[in-house]
């Protein structure tokens, strides 16, 4: 007889989620794709009948973990806000059995997150003092704590159009960071920062990339309005690009997708991504020109993450 | 706080599954789909590192029943024989929350036979009396479960090529069916016969289509097998043609690729599938010419029967 798969809801995985080392488990996974012991499908969008919106699924399966699974994540309009929910389902490559079923909505923000401080971590320079932050809400958030230990930062800047009204937000990001400062502009947040890490979900440019410095890194992020993107998608020509998965990235993420049809810019000059930087397959960004760093959101991600939580709800049982 | 959602193992499962009114559940969702209240995706295969196997998925969203999910297949080589398993993850369009995670072993026979026995119901003469069965294991039992009310059958004959050496799997069949007769050949079988399903894992023809009577009706199912086939694919030519989905089934049905690359047919040919027929937007077979079912399996059949069994179980809970 099997076991009975375990399963999380949201109060469970906030529980558990604090404790998981999301940076080791994300490393690990795209080492796992760079050495192609794991795969990467591409996500897949349904739509549902009668535009009440859709889900997206994302699949991946890690041959070295020896899981494999599904994300499915639904956009429900409704009369008031749309609901979105996401929930894993992570299964074992020995038996075919289902080992957890859990709301991956937290998880989602935890991973997105954690993928960008990777990139961070492998594109920065280890000298890298000033951080700015585009966006002050929970993924902005989840940005700061994955990426705060990763250097030894001299200031955080924070930037968003809300947060000068949200004296909630201020209280929040001042219990993250006592030294954390506020900007009145994006441009004022970026100034002399090392490290951009853009955290909206804006379907359009959030910073003026013309005030971008010749060796900052730009971390940007997915939202799903169509052709998405925080950066002027011309600016590509002056960046050195990476990503995170090569094969499916550039077909999806909005500003690669303007770039390469309104200004002569080509998925070609993309110089690695994060199982290329991983196994060191793909070369280094170099000096005097600023490095853009773009996600959308991979299927592993969710793999690796309800891998770990998996481990931690055992223990804990 | 969310509900949690309703885990049935194989055990479970084999409790209720035979409380399921598959044919109302399947009819009432190819009607859905017949009138775009239901969707249908292509089913995707993700291929396992290393040799080691594929896990397919089967998705779908039924929008009156308020429903989607996924049904995770995987095919997991190993020393002996390989592990073949199936789960399906079904959850609500209203909340976005799971509400069944259900072994899909049993269930993937009944809906597929279920779908044939629905295909016979709109396709076969009203007079339909001899009924032949090609293959003898679980699946073709199951398609004589789902099949033998459908008609006033005289006649039914199995034949398969281990029957006559199996005397455990005889017995199975007089315990199903007292009057039930075994053929030496599947020609024997099928002569004179109204209705011949094909219920194999062959990826050949399994019988001389040749001998195929101008007005019987040949169903077929589909195996893991690449460009697998039950009949010849030339005999399409012949024949009346429908489906299971037309938009999807030609292009990875073994016997239509072959025949649209091989023998001049054209999935332009087919007269109309399940959910045509169900809302009788297709023509209906004509007399003098035998008529061809094929179906792949969908995921909205993994759906329509993981609903159903989600009622039996709150009914039993």
């Amino acid at each position: 007889m099997t076991d009975t798969p375990i399963i999380l809801n949201a109060d469970q995985v906030a529980e558990l989620a604090p404790r998981i080392d999301l940076a080791h488990e994300l490393r690990a996974m795209f080492a796992e794709l760079g050495q192609k012991q794991a795969v990467q499908p591409s996500q897949s969008v349904t739509l549902f009948p009668e535009d009440r919106g859709d889900f997206i699924t994302y699949l991946g399966a890690q041959g070295t973990a020896g899981v494999f699974g599904a994300k499915l994540s639904p956009y429900l309009v409704t009369k008031d806000a749309p609901i979105i929910t996401a929930w894993t389902l992570l299964m074992s490559m020995e038996t075919g059995q289902p080992l957890l079923l859990c709301d991956s909505g937290q998880l989602t923000t935890e991973r997105t997150a954690g993928t960008t401080a990777l990139a961070v971590d492998l594109l920065a320079p280890e000298s890298a003092k000033r951080l700015a932050i585009i966006g002050s809400g929970a993924v902005a958030q989840a940005h700061y704590r994955h990426a705060c230990k990763l250097r030894n930062w001299s200031s955080v800047t924070v930037y968003s159009r809300s947060l000068a009204d949200d004296i909630a937000a201020q209280d929040t990001w001042r219990a993250l960071a006592s030294y954390i400062q506020f900007a009145s502009s994006p441009e004022m947040a970026s100034d002399g920062a090392d490290v951009v890490m853009l955290c909206t979900s804006s379907g359009t440019p959030v910073i003026d990339t013309a005030t971008i410095g010749a060796n900052t890194l730009v971390t940007s992020i997915s939202t799903n309005v169509a052709q998405a993107h925080e950066v002027d998608p011309a600016w590509l020509n002056q960046a050195q690009v990476y990503c995170d998965a090569q094969a499916t990235t550039p077909d999806s993420a909005g500003e690669m997708v303007l770039a390469a049809r309104d200004h002569g810019w080509s998925k070609e000059a993309i110089m690695g991504d994060l199982a290329t930087l991983v196994t060191e397959t793909c070369p280094r960004p170099s000096q005097g020109k600023p490095v853009f760093f773009r996600s959308i959101g991979l299927g592993l991600e969710d793999i690796a993450a309800a891998k770990a939580l998996l481990s931690l709800a055992k223990q804990s049982s």
